[in-house]
């Protein structure tokens, strides 16, 4: 998505290799009526499935996710982030690990949203090594839905977590994938007709 | 607004006499559709007045917040939750109790996206002792900006927190107020014409 990418470009600031800055738009403060074109483009990506539910996680999956289920007429989940060792009762969990905070923590859903009846697409806002995207999967899993797709707004196309999702069949599409990044440059994957300089 | 009332009165379960779960529509799941009538029913209580920024906290805010800022036409910005004492650096930040967890947090707001010049519109899901509104209030005001308003979805009119900011002063909006809530029934505040059975 070639404006998303210019938006990158010019307006994210990367951290070391590893963190890539979008508060400007996406993290922390939000653009919305940008975020609306995010959820038209998953649209035109995902539009000619029938999805019944937008699956997402806490809290800054929430924004993207919200502005992409009016166009798919859809509610939209997010699933809870709670630290291991929290029981609750009546949900569908996964153990999901953080490279970046270094500790496990489950994510919930209630049984009362998802059930085999659904077709769902998952939405968020970066795919890194993909655990937490892997974590929403099992839970999908757990409620016999099919998995309609994996929706991501920016691909750290350097980190394993996309060619692993694409190597076991899931439908991912990713607006913005970079294979390269660090304080000087910022280069997206081959193909793409924008580059940092 | 009385379809809030009604979408409560039908839909919300009473744990106690404290928690309001609205997970169907507001909190886990998300109806979108409904909470863009929210975002317009905002948008006609504080729409005559100039807004630049829509603040909000994480989690649960940003939904309601998202779905109300294409009103308005502004940004959202959310408040990042971080537990006491991780420093974060150029942020305007706030201590927040909560009662519920019976711990604080601090909540953080980047410099970069609030000044003197903004006109800011609280959004929140729910409003019970006030204490996360009164950490944004705080916030707007260390920004040297201008407080339009706060506007709320679901007041529990029963703690003080409602009435702590009227009386200082602040523009208030619940879309709906509870003045009783247990098992068996939840009350609306007078005047408003649902009750429950």
């Amino acid at each position: 998505m070639k404006r998303l990418k210019q938006r990158i470009l010019d307006e994210a600031t990367v951290i070391g290799t590893e963190i890539l800055k979008v508060d400007n738009f996406l993290n922390h403060q939000v653009d919305v009526e940008f975020l609306t074109e995010i959820g038209a483009e998953f649209y035109k990506r995902f539009g000619q499935e029938e999805v019944t539910k937008i699956l997402t996680i806490e809290s800054s999956g929430i924004a993207v996710a919200c502005m992409t289920a009016p166009f798919f007429k859809t509610p939209v989940i997010f699933a809870k982030k709670i630290e291991s060792r929290n029981l609750v009762d009546d949900t569908y969990s996964s153990e999901v690990y953080s490279y970046t905070k270094d500790k496990s923590y489950r994510v919930h859903v209630s049984r009362n949203y998802l059930s085999a009846q659904d077709k769902v697409l998952i939405i968020d806002d970066f795919l890194a090594n993909g655990k937490a995207v892997q974590g929403l999967i099992d839970i999908v899993n757990q409620a016999g839905a099919r998995l309609v797709g994996v929706g991501i707004v920016i691909e750290k196309g350097f980190q394993d977590g996309g060619n692993q999702l694409r190597k076991s069949g899931v439908k991912l599409e990713s607006l913005a994938i970079i294979s390269v990044m660090n304080e000087q440059e910022i280069i997206f994957k081959n193909g793409d007709p924008l580059r940092g300089e």
